[in-house]
């Protein structure tokens, strides 16, 4: 199939242009766009501008407001926060809970802001990131749609829970930047996969069916995926779904991922009062939000700080690889290198993501401004 | 092979009594053999009164020093404390952070404390519900001795890096309690498993050797888990090790097991400006101590909120088990179960254990009194 190549500055226009022609505001399609192309730039598509149906279908159904109100403040203490996003653009929620977090621990030495009612807020990574820019360590996570069973079930009651946390580090050793889901594999990362599409397999351990056997045909996992609430035919609405990281068995410590998941469920919606994610079928209506802003000098002088932590990681970046082609990496390093290549070479979108765009610009009146910035690759 | 019964307050006493017989203050003994003996009544035998011998031997080579004075403060504000633990027992020295880390947060809502030049302070769990206790999140993570494998490689550089965080709730439901490493199997868990000694063989995908292969011979596992630092022949010194949470492969998600751990060696060694496991060969020496309290009362009334995380996981307690006979549990219970027939049953010891509790009370004169405290059954 062919694949396209488009400029990053050039995919962050067009899609800023077409969120404000779905109704987006200027700023909310700012936020959104920023988030959404980053992603792309990091190969990190399944969390970038393929999600305009999914927001597209989110507010015709009600449950993306882009007539929400500013986050709202419920509780503060120099070390705290408690915001309200009335359901509005995850983006835009996480932009504001972040400038606040970061704001309140360069006064305080540590924030935590919680949020409740949220929506979806992108790759986590992103946040952490943009709090560790600030010199500062960053911690976010969020619950989301369910799909995720915990240890010992086939019921989908988890979100995929994401935890990321950046460092800033010091010298020419780039960002620490972990952003991982606390299942084997995330929903989009999945459901978007390329070789699982061409060979038409999944791998065993993945994800399981509503009787607890491992789900191993594709098709049968974007039904599960995709339709799985819509339907009361088998596979049942709530059955079926995602393992938690370890997988299946207690022996490869699958209890880890799911105490993992529910330790988010707790710090998002334990401590912003709000929705676990089992009451998200399919929208993010109604998600929770963590995060964490530290500044290292609650440990001492700042600089010597990020030094330490330079010297750390630097002492993990001289392990040798098992085979000299695959070095080993630290937490953002992959991606890290994608963005690196996407600002020089361009992004390199699928047909399936550039058939999304279409669509979009069909509807947005974009159709001819999109088909000039998209070169068609072998 | 034969197993034994002993009362908690038995195995408590006379615990105390070998390690004060060893050279321990009154001090000292309480607060290492409270630890191991709720580990012990647990079912965590491998964080038990088996580590007797691990720390003679850690005493012997001067790796554990008695004579330490108390932790001195490095830093302090008043959201954070560093620490410097002089490498004495790490009990007390988890004990003294613990304390500090309840009283800082009481007063100011949150507080880190880090620790420098600590030492093995039992089953990470232990420290988080002394936290809990006092109606405080409580969070804490250490780096260990070198026993994992980062992704992609063979070398064994990170440590077993457990994270447990432990929440108040409300009303009937049990504190929630998450102690998890960040490897497939901790390393006491592995080596003192029964059912492995019995059968000889371990799972794929736990260990490898020092080419990569999986290493399931479960004497070859010893010896590389026990030897592997002392000896210069094949496997060699420094590979051949534990896999992260998630496995091998990157398909089901070893990188994120790897990330946890890397994670764990910024949040200790990183910010406590101390030693990261790969420079950790065989004693716990030198590691790093990471622990947070955070009051409820930051996020709204602390009542309510813990209302609300009892809310969320009784959500969580209504899921369905594929196999009845196998309820969904939630992190902890399964320790708290086995603390319950402790207390109303005794502890019951494995003939391994016995023999190392004999070992020791050999030497400190005991061995009377240890053996009218031990009841032998089928």
């Amino acid at each position: 199939m062919a694949s396209w190549v488009i400029e990053h500055q050039a995919l962050r226009e067009i899609s800023k242009e077409m969120f404000i022609g779905l109704g987006y505001s200027e700023f909310q399609a700012s936020m959104v766009t920023n988030c959404l192309v980053e992603a792309d730039m990091r190969h990190l598509h399944s969390h970038g501008v393929a999600a305009f149906t999914t927001y597209m279908s989110h507010i015709a159904a009600g449950n993306l407001k882009l007539d929400a109100s500013e986050p709202t403040t419920i509780f503060e203490t120099p070390n705290s926060i408690v915001l309200d996003g009335h359901s509005g653009v995850g983006y835009v929620i996480a932009d504001f809970a972040v400038k606040k977090s970061i704001e309140k621990a360069k006064t305080s030495g540590i924030c935590i802001t919680v949020v409740r009612n949220a929506n979806h807020y992108g790759f986590a990574g992103y946040w952490p990131e943009m709090i560790a820019k600030e010199g500062l360590i960053g911690i976010t996570s969020t619950n989301t749609v369910r799909c995720v069973c915990p240890t010992r079930s086939a019921e989908r009651n988890l979100g995929t829970n994401p935890i990321s946390v950046a460092f800033p580090v010091a010298g020419d050793e780039p960002m620490f930047l972990l952003d991982m889901a606390t299942c084997v594999m995330a929903h989009g990362k999945l459901c978007r996969s390329q070789i699982f599409a061409e060979t038409g397999i999944v791998p065993a351990d993945v994800i399981i069916d509503g009787s607890g056997h491992m789900l191993t045909d594709f098709k049968k996992v974007l039904d599960l995926l995709h339709n799985g609430d819509d339907r009361s035919s088998s596979p049942k609405p709530d059955t079926g779904g995602l393992l938690p990281l370890g997988g299946f068995t207690e022996i490869h410590s699958g209890h880890k991922g799911y105490g993992l998941a529910m330790l988010v469920e707790l710090l998002t919606a334990g401590l912003a009062q709000g929705i676990p994610s089992k009451f998200i079928p399919l929208a993010s209506e109604g998600i929770c939000f963590f995060f964490m802003a530290i500044d290292p000098a609650l440990f001492g002088d700042a600089q010597s700080i990020r030094d330490h932590l330079a010297y750390v990681i630097e002492e993990y970046r001289k392990t040798e690889p098992l085979d000299p082609n695959l070095p080993v990496l630290m937490p953002g390093d992959k991606e890290r290198f994608s963005r690196e290549k996407a600002i020089s070479d361009g992004i390199t979108l699928s047909q399936e993501i550039v058939d999304i765009l279409y669509v979009v610009a069909e509807q947005t009146g974009k159709r001819e401004k999109l088909s000039s910035v998209l070169k068609e690759v072998e």
